[in-house]
């Protein structure tokens, strides 16, 4: 099947949980998760139990939290906790934190920046950044940042959109139409970016309104050594000792923004059994999953996900053998793919555990076994069968999708794609080229980031090659791809070639619109071109799956609110949800995990590994770490329920005092794009005491931290 | 498809060529070979041009050799170099270099016995090793070396077994029938090992008959520093600056065997445009593979291969993560597996280049004309179209084929099928149960060699986890492998509490026989037991596969005698083959590249990457190298036709003076399986006077160094 992890939209999934460990451990302790956890395990199929739940701001589980923590938010409350948050269009979460538009995340939510404004002889990822003045904050490339403002559910007008016996195509571009409509219509009316999102597998349609910052400034990163403590290795451990944060500032009217809604700053952070409150966006989730779909996860699509991703993690390292400046080139994505590999294989191992699939059976079999014996639910059954002979359809279609997605070949696509739907009225287009998206677009055509002209070749010649591997050599598209040739000389050609390294081609392109486009020779969109066609019929074969797929869920969603109540939260679509929990250490093999470490563990954990790469502490720590009293908190965990996409999230007390911010789950809490456990499942947070005295003393911003909830 | 790198037949196709170097460079390198060098191939079905060609001992081509290098082979010459040629049956080649039992090979052929040999506190594979007195060298836990003593054709009688009408299953029976029983009739008769060799795809059956030792001793080899110099990165890459050269000694009733056949020393080495022979093992090559195979091998097994081999890259890269204990019980692996991703990288490039494919069907298609224009060779020209089925075949069968090899499952299954292969008779047992194989299985079976425990774990996980993925989590062998429980889980319990970590506990079940090892309640036999009928029937239906290429290659082979005439070589076998070649440097990028390096270049190359690793020169080399002249010569290059097997094959002069043996070919040389070029492909040897001065200098053991040659 065809993966593509550097579109957007994907990455979110992949970008939360940040680096990897060892093997033997990491697989003894699968097995521990997937045996001794996934009993207490809640599908979409079951109410919520313990601290599950990414919850809609819309649709907060208010008696839950009443009965469960004595706390019930008001409305003030939670809209003011909703416009703090922000959502990292790149692929991660953050928060508003001062009045003049300091925004905090994670260094790995921004290393994507970072990584786009380092140079050979300046590299920002590994010395990091403090901007001293407001002169000194650094333009990001093509950042954007997103803050919810209101929630409206559409979903009466969408369905209505959908007329009795349309096929599936036709059914889809319908919802296309009538998506796009709205969103046009509330642009006009708001100004703000408007985007109707698919809830429940399509059970509910809500249009979420975004005020859009595209003027965002680096202002504060460590660096990766102590952002990313433990690298690889330690990734998903716990316990953890990473100062996983930065600071990024919106502007508006090339000024500071001014804010009204941000977090105040909690001087002591969370309590251990305090009840605290996380708030971002969680990329995708998949437990509406029914078993057949899981069967498809598990023998399929993971599968061929880890194959891929294993390629590229191959592929970024044997670059990086090139020297210096070839291995800072590559970083800040191997560091993304080997992430990538850890999370799915956790996933993976979840998923082969027979007893779990033989459990979600039994909970499918009673449910439609419920629906049978009620008239007016018994048609919702079919779903289930519908859902699966999708599974076999995806599996056939698997064996001739492809992608080629470089940087460079995104260009090529893109700006092909642009001359065609931009021909179509906006609500007949593709949702990437609707005039409610023009503004990301472009802004990530024609991002200034540098584009690594060898890294382009490398990954292009792999890409074509792993797309004869699926199509098979003989394939007539695939004898095009290559023009006679292997695929690295093609990638070389068609790399050194071409003018779409130049943004100002680029930009050339997009301004003369779509003759101009169509018109060019330029040897990559003469290649892109030859490619589209079949890109094309592979990608609406694919919406039609996914239409035939929202409509088997929609009836799923009906089912689970008739028999199940409304008080159900929807799986994670990358946008800002609310998930709760108590800061809480658990045990493991007969030890006592503690709720939190501190900066003397730093040091300690470094001495343990005798420093050596990826335990070795920056020079600053060295210098002005052990001038912050020892036992400041630096991470901790609690049973909030995240996924990718939530790292950066804001962690707030009942007061919407920022006591942390998320950065990853321990391995625990792999298997949580599938189900939910709180028996050893923790997010890990950075301390937000260890922040704020880390910006004061060891990068010496002593300003800075003094904005800090101010 | 299942493969299995850790059988030795398939080992020795993946270990010749050391390591790795950087995709951008490796990709666009492989891009000009491609495209610049194919045109001179020749498969197996033309005449060889150039120095092509891995001729049989009993076959050499003698007049190409008058004609083309004005040397004829005598009878005494030929018998000289063949005996004084060994076998290692780890998978590589060597000679005998002293009159003493001195045998030469690569470091890296030694590396698998250095490994076992090592402990956390003593790393022979880091350190090397010098044993100064016969009481210091060091017995090799489960090493086999082969001497060949005679060749004798065997063609017509194993031909007279099959009969007409035999169905391909029994054809397959009869042909083992006959075999065994030609080869336990000439062991009796000899007392040496006597192995019936299928040559030419089919076309001839030679007995090959060895002398075998087993009682092998480590006497010196190199750091791993020095060996493979440059690493990953550098390997395939010329120039090289590799001492890739280790000495074990062969052993009789507890003392140095007395040696008839061994090769002098050369002091000069070889001269610029020298005419050298390469005599060695070379693994296996395809060149007789038609088109349809060759799409097979790009389509399914390469690419399978691939994803097997970065996924065992990646998993012994993460245990290493562990600790350096750890990552030294990986090390050797690791490095084979980085060799074979490079390896196969190449090779898939060569198969994916459309032009290569043209021609070689161009020129089948000219061959099935002149067949079908004589009638007496007419009907042979449907062995194409019973390949080209046999290859569906295969591809449906991947879909099923596993395997689980790590050590201790080897042993399991092993015992396993012994048990009930011995209650056969013997010429109707699979031939590695055969009395004239036991020897070597035992050797390996009760190797005192450290099982790694952790090690075996994390590797039988992962191939649990694979199974799944092959077959698809439902199968219902694979429901019997997990036993309700995740792969990790279930390896876990298993490598736990398996016995057959022991060696006495191993030697018990051999001991006891069949009925033994059937009563045996190991929880890891009783595994092996459950997968041994569906892993004998995938055998069975794979042999079957087997049977219709060689009958359908043995056509090929009539067709290729009848219309090319006997000069031609057959594919490689792993067994001894006579290559030749000059000494020749090449031009590449406009660049003049040198027909050798010298020791003063390995100084400057490691200057050149700041002695960072890989390029770390060991402390011996800073204390003594420099002891040694500059100018003497350290690697060099010829035009011999060699691949994986080939590693640690003496080179040598018309006089039968060792000058060097082979370690590695160029990138360019990675077509080899398919197709030979002398354009720019070349294969690296280390200088023969560039062992004996640094034994005597850098190694401080010239009483060694002066044992060589005599």
């Amino acid at each position: 099947m065809a993966i593509d992890l550097t579109t957007r939209s994907d990455v979110v999934k992949y970008h939360f949980l940040s680096i990897t460990r060892p093997s033997s451990a990491f697989l003894t302790r699968i097995a521990a998760i997937v045996l001794s956890g996934w009993l207490c395990i809640v599908s979409g199929q079951k109410p919520a139990i313990g601290d599950e739940g990414m919850w809609l701001f819309s649709n907060l589980p208010i008696e839950l939290l009443k009965q469960r923590h004595s706390f019930e938010p008001t409305a003030e409350w939670t809209d003011q906790l909703m416009r703090s948050s922000v959502r990292f269009n790149s692929g991660g979460s953050g928060s508003f934190v001062s009045s003049n538009g300091l925004v905090l995340t994670n260094q790995h939510v921004g290393s994507d920046t970072l990584q786009k404004l380092s140079t050979a002889e300046n590299d920002l990822v590994t010395r990091g950044y403090v901007a001293m003045t407001l002169e000194e904050e650094l333009p990001a490339p093509d950042l954007e940042l997103n803050q919810l403002i209101s929630i409206t559910c559409m979903t009466e007008r969408v369905n209505n959109a959908i007329k009795m016996g349309m096929t599936a195509a036709d059914a889809a571009a319908a919802r296309r139409a009538v998506i796009a409509d709205i969103e046009t219509e509330f642009n006009q009316q708001t100004g703000n970016r408007c985007n109707v999102i698919t809830m429940y597998g399509g059970g509910q349609y809500h249009l979420y309104e975004y005020k859009v910052f595209t003027d965002v400034r680096l202002v504060w990163a460590p660096e990766h050594a102590v952002a990313q403590f433990g690298g690889d290795a330690d990734n998903f451990e716990y316990p953890r000792y990473c100062l996983d944060a930065c600071l990024f500032r919106v502007y508006e009217g090339d000024k500071p923004a001014v804010i009204g809604n941000f977090l105040k700053w909690s001087v002591n952070g969370p309590a251990e059994t305090e009840l605290v409150f996380v708030s971002g966006n969680p990329g995708n989730t998949s437990r509406i999953f029914t078993s057949a779909a899981i069967r498809y996860e598990r023998d399929f699509r993971i599968p061929d996900v880890l194959n891929f991703v294993r390629r590229r993690e191959i592929l970024l390292q044997q670059y990086s053998l090139n020297g210096p400046e070839q291995k800072r080139q590559a970083s800040d994505e191997l560091v993304g793919f080997q992430n990538a590999r850890k999370a799915y294989s956790g996933m993976l191992a979840g998923l082969q555990n027979p007893e779990y699939l033989a459990e979600l059976e039994k909970r499918e079999q009673e449910m439609r076994e419920q629906l049978a014996a009620d008239p007016a639910l018994a048609e919702l059954s079919v779903a289930w069968d519908e859902i699966e002979s999708v599974q076999h359809r995806r599996a056939e279609l698997g064996k001739r999708s492809f992608t080629l997605n470089t940087r460079l070949y995104w260009f090529a696509q893109t700006l092909t794609r642009m001359a065609e739907e931009d021909r179509k009225p906006n609500n007949e287009r593709l949702p990437e080229f609707r005039d409610s998206n023009r503004e990301s677009l472009l802004q990530r055509l024609l991002s200034t980031a540098a584009v690594y002209h060898d890294l382009e070749r490398v990954k292009l010649a792999d890409m074509i090659g792993r797309t004869l591997e699926i199509r098979g050599g003989d394939d007539a598209l695939c004898q095009q791809m290559l023009d006679g040739k292997i695929p690295s000389y093609r990638a070389d050609t068609l790399v050194c070639q071409t003018r779409l390294m130049d943004r100002d081609f680029r930009k050339q392109l997009v301004d003369g619109g779509s003759n101009s486009i169509d018109a060019s020779d330029d040897p990559l969109l003469v290649f892109a071109r030859v490619l589209n066609g079949e890109q094309r019929l592979l990608r609406l074969a694919d919406e039609e799956l996914d239409e035939r797929e929202i409509q088997a869920y929609s009836k799923i969603s009906r089912a689970l609110f008739a028999l199940r109540g409304t008080s159900i939260y929807p799986d994670a679509t990358f946008t800002l949800r609310l998930a709760f929990g108590v800061v809480s250490g658990y045990e493991e093999g007969g030890l006592a995990i503690p709720a939190w470490t501190t900066m003397d563990g730093a040091f300690e954990h470094e001495a343990k590994h005798n420093g050596n790469e990826p335990w070795q502490l920056p020079e600053s720590w060295h210098e002005s770490g052990q001038k912050i009293p020892g036992n400041t908190p630096l991470n901790f965990i609690c049973t909030a329920d995240i996924i990718g996409g939530n790292s950066g999230s804001p962690v707030v007390n009942k007061n919407l005092e920022l006591v942390g911010i998320i950065f990853d789950g321990n391995l625990q809490s792999l298997t949580g794009d599938f189900y939910y456990s709180e028996h050893q499942a923790r997010a890990i947070g950075v301390h937000s005491e260890a922040i704020r005295q880390a910006l004061s003393t060891i990068y010496a911003a002593p300003s800075l931290a003094d904005q800090l909830g101010k």
